[in-house]
């Protein structure tokens, strides 16, 4: 029986903390404030940003949500990431990615403030994640499996530590958080020969697949801890991992569930980085 | 017996079609220029420098070499690589580093543009390799590695490599290149455990540890391609590798020596850079 990761427990720990440093900013006159910008309806954006919503209102950050219809034109698009970096009253932005295909995303990454950008897109916040320093922000959903890790104990140092994904979204910056962390990491992928092999060299693994329940009992052994990022609907409508948490809950040492792990933690870290974001704003003056 | 994978053969390779594209860039009324800016009077800076003159000089690559006092202030090192900047007949710029103590390193590689950032120092070339985008330069050294395993038709895609080190020079960089050719990467360091165990996993493996010949037979295998990045004098006053050879060559496929391995295709890897970096300059015109 494996010890469950509760993300509902990491991200109301972590709310706490945001709350309380949102209400010293606002006693100093600032409020925290992150905008969202969405280019069309897509149905998972909407209920990420219903989420974020909610989240940031519960720990006192306040969001301004800007939506442009999905024929809006990369001009159009850039000019409004400038109005948000011009707003200081501004302080994160988040920006609903993959854009519609007549938008070139690189172009639109750049025109945002590494020092707005809490989701990690921008080539600071990436140059930051890939050297170690604390420039921009690191991409919410990574962070968020780190502050798991942080929140139950556990020391990657010294651990082997194996990544299933490659992403920039999570593979990636995931791996360079635990290499900071002085994980011996292994990065795989599609490509990847043997798969189960390697994933059972892990003490850590972090599984962000992008398939449902493809990891079984033969990628896992007694000794590991496992961060499942996947979020998908498996044939029955339920939401589910990339790990298949019926056979691998008897067998790990630790596990995310799905609903209720990574997921749950990330509009809290969302939050976490907008009030950081204002914080920082007024260190700067 | 293990092939030998030999710098000077690959380094030739690389010069010619440099040279014959350099040839190309001169009959269109652009010639190559590198500025090299060495501040102080560092003897490896030194030896490098005369290395990168005489390699480009030999590929029609012009080069500018900026000498600054070693009590130049953070100021006056900006100022000069703002003149580079502006100055559209150098078309990228070697900066010897550490900088002196009292200059802030990050300060100044921001101040250099990316473009002509041809041994990847700028958060954008770093940016760009972290992302696998063609943005900036890789730096000089893993490029040196890449072109070793290209020229001798070693495929790295599906192998497991395994990178030691991971500085921002060597290592990062360089498992980041092994992951876009498709290559399931290990990334280790001083604090892994059972560092042999790890490296006897590689098929590929790339030794910058640093340290004079600490690379021997436990840590190696038939079936493995090494590539020593170490430059280290040993006791008898030679130059060394990373990797004890003597131990390593009986028993691996095949080895990079030290000298006239990695380190003798770097600068051929930066004249091919300053190349590149001149025919971009005509293809935003």
């Amino acid at each position: 029986m494996a010890q469950i990761l509760s993300g509902k427990e990491v991200a109301s720990a972590i709310n706490a903390g945001v709350k309380a440093e949102a209400a010293g900013l606002r006693e100093r006159g600032i409020v925290p404030k992150l905008a969202i910008i969405r280019v069309g309806e897509r149905e998972d954006d909407i209920s990420y940003e219903r989420g974020a919503i909610k989240r940031c209102g519960s720990v006192g950050v306040e969001v301004k949500s800007i939506v442009l219809p999905s024929d809006t034109s990369q001009d159009e698009l850039i000019s409004v990431i400038h109005d948000v970096n011009n707003d200081s009253g501004i302080h994160g932005v988040l920006l609903f990615r993959p854009l519609p295909k007549h938008i070139d995303d690189n172009a639109v990454r750049r025109a945002l403030l590494p020092e707005k950008d809490v989701d990690g897109i921008t080539d600071g916040s990436m140059a930051g994640i890939y050297a170690g320093e604390d420039i921009g922000f690191p991409p919410c959903t990574p962070q968020a499996c780190m502050e798991i890790l942080d929140h139950y104990g556990i020391d990657v140092k010294g651990k082997r530590a194996v990544v299933i994904g490659r992403s920039l979204v999570v593979g990636k910056p995931a791996a360079m958080m635990l290499l900071k962390r002085h994980a011996t990491v292994t990065i795989c992928h599609t490509r990847t020969v043997d798969l189960p092999s390697v994933a059972r060299e892990a003490e850590i693994l972090i599984v962000s697949a992008g398939k449902a329940g493809i990891i079984g009992a033969d990628y896992l052994n007694e000794n590991q801890i496992v961060i499942d990022v996947g979020i998908n609907v498996n044939e029955d409508g339920k939401l589910c991992g990339d790990v298949d948490f019926k056979s691998a809950e008897p067998v790990v040492k630790a596990i995310t569930p799905v609903p209720g792990g990574v997921g749950t933690v990330t509009t809290s870290v969302l939050a976490k980085h907008v009030v950081k974001a204002a914080a920082r704003s007024i260190e700067d003056i």
